[in-house]
This record gives structure tokens, sequence and C-alpha cells, in this order.
């Protein structure tokens, strides 16, 4: 089988450490217990190499043999597919695991990442767009506050549509969005809890720490 | 086979008639011509059965005999392993599928949506947070008008990914966001001329006329 690589950058500056999105492919291939190997490309030079594997400059990018994947949510799928402990082999937990993994990053997260670009930028909330984006993820966090209350897990068994939905979740809790939200909580708590995720966040942490 | 059944609102306003996301569903299904037909759930009134195919409230959803399906992204890549006109079938051809399905939604339209409702708001640009909204957009454009001037489509052939991101950009071109980005003005004209896309447009137009 061919190795696993995963690039990510050589050095992020302290706010984003935690947080950058090689944890969600370090978080699955720990869980599935996948060897694999981490890789650099360089923060302060983007180069064609770079634009290659990932088009928008952003990291991170997996590569299977010669097979090479940009996109957080496409290679989750991928190696959901390379492991039972990621994504069920049957179709409909396939399909419940990938309509969860889209309602995660075009559901959630696209209310949630621009509210958190407003706080980083340390605008108010108190213009007719600030409030609509409030409002945009208010509306998101109120239905997954039903789902969660419901279930502990998203499609059942915990899958990479967990992996993916707690790390989206995890964000919001960072700029305590999640202060209304006891299940929203519980569910961050309960998968960042996972070891899985604890090796995935020392090793990334440790990463960048090795490039100061 | 089993039935395919599009669910959408029965009625919406006049604003986003054209662009509810049910039109990448018809589209999609018209290029693949597979038979389907169309339900509607009452915008006005979202009951239970309404949340349990659709958690956040949101159409459309699919239904493909006893399974249903929600996210356009989730529905799309179903859609795509039922047919080639949708989707090629070797492996790399479908990696490269995913992973600009993914890019559509959670690298492109994470930076457009909060910027089309910030449009919708009547607000400005010139606030911290509005000009970091401006900027996220303007980035990811910027790479995606790299990507469009060398090539017709993003994988290879036509796909679901296509449909995707040119849906997510089309939204954008309405509020003359791509003034200075001529091949993804060229992108969008080149696949909303698609007969596929026509008969989807003008078919969701009619659906929510019928109910005025």
């Amino acid at each position: 089988m061919a190795g696993l690589i995963l690039t990510t950058y050589d050095w992020v500056p302290e706010a984003p450490r935690g947080y950058v999105r090689d944890i969600r492919l370090r978080w699955a291939l720990e869980e599935a217990e996948l060897p694999y190997r981490v890789a650099s490309t360089p923060f302060h030079r983007r180069d064609a190499a770079h634009f290659a594997h990932q088009p928008f400059g952003q990291v991170p990018w997996l590569t299977d043999g010669d097979l090479s994947i940009f996109e957080s949510g496409a290679i989750l799928l991928h190696l959901g597919e390379r492991s039972t402990a990621l994504m069920p082999a049957d179709p409909r937990g396939r399909s419940d695991v990938r309509e969860w993994v889209f309602a995660a990053l075009n559901s959630v997260e696209m209310a949630s990442l621009p509210w958190v670009l407003f706080h980083f930028a340390g605008d108010a909330f108190d213009t007719p767009g600030g409030r609509q984006l409030q409002a945009f993820l208010d509306v998101r966090l109120e239905h997954m506050e039903q789902v969660l209350s419901a279930r502990t897990w998203l499609a059942g068994t915990f899958s990479v549509a967990d992996i993916l939905m707690a790390d989206v979740l995890r964000l919001v809790d960072r700029f305590d969005g999640l202060a209304a939200r006891p299940a929203c909580r519980g569910y961050v708590a309960r998968a960042t809890a996972r070891p899985a995720f604890v090796k995935a966040y020392e090793d990334q942490i440790a990463h960048f720490a090795a490039a100061d």
C-alpha cells in the first residue's frame, strides 16, 4: 500500500496553532491507525508546486501514492473509504456520513467562519450586515443544538462527519459562541476527549513549535 | 429502479427565484437524463416532517427509494455515481470531481455567501469586518480566475463540480462581483448556456410562479 503523506505549512503564527486544518487529517489518520508522515510547505513563500497541489495556496493536502487531494472534506471521504473506524461500509451508513460531512462544512462552517473572521477583525456586530451574520450563525446553531440533544454522534457511530463538525464547532467555542448551546458544547467536549484528537492536537502544536 | 423525488419549497419570494438550491439538482438530473419528479414542502410552515428530511429546515432534499439525502453536495455526489454524464467512473477522475465539489462549497461559496448576505442587508464594506469579508472573497476569486483561465471544466470533463462552482459564481455575478474576472464570467456563461441548465432554470421559475 502506498504511503500517505499529509502536507501542512512549515510554520504559522501563534493564533491559528491548534486550529490549522491539517488537524482534521491527523485526527482521522490517528482514529483509523493508518500509517502516515507529515511534510511541510513554506508558509511565507507559496510557489507553483504548492498551487499545483492546492489551487488556493492553502493547506492541507494529502498524497496517497500518485494521487494528490486537497480540501479536508474530500480527503476525509477518501480516508473514510479506507477504514470503517471513519465511515461505515454499508451504503446507507455512507450516505448518512456524507450528508453530515457536507452539513458540517456547507451549513455550519459557512455560517461560523465569516463570524470568526468578524471577531478576528475586531468588528462589532451592530451593523445590518453584522446582524445578518450573527443571525445566520444563530439559526444554524439552534438546529445543531436540536440534533445533538438527541444523539451522541451524527451518523450513528463516530465518523469523519464528527471530526469535521466537532472541529467547526470547536472554533466557535473558542470565541464563546456556544455559551447558550449545552448540547453543542458537550459534543465538542466528547469529541475532543478522544485520544486520537489529543494526539493530533499535540502533534500539530509540536510541529509548528519546532519551526520557531 | 426506485424513483427519484426532489423536494423544494412550494413558494419563495421573488428575490431568490432562479437561485434556490434545488436548481443544482434539477440541472444534474437534466444533464444525466435521469427521470425524476418534483415535490413541494411549505415555505411558511416547516414542520417535524420537514426537519426529519432536512435538519436545518432548508431545501432541497432528494429521496431515492427509501434513502433520503440532504445537502446539495452530498446529493450531487450520489447522482454522480449513477451517471458518467455527471462524474467519470475511474478513481482518479472521481477524486478530482470530489475535491472540486468541496472547493466550490467550502473554498468559494464559504467566501461568497457571507458577501452576498452583506449585499442583501445593504451594508457597506467599509468596516474592518466588511473589508475582511471582501478580501476573503477577492483572494478566492483571484485563484479561481487562474484556474479557469487554463481549463474549460474543473475536472477535465463537465461534472457535478461544475454545476456547483458555476451556481456559486453565478450568484456572485448577480451582484457584479465578477466584473474584473473574465475567465470566471466566461465559465459561468459557458455553464449556464447548457440546455440542462436552461431547462432547470425555467422549471424552477415556473414551479414558484405556479404558486403565486
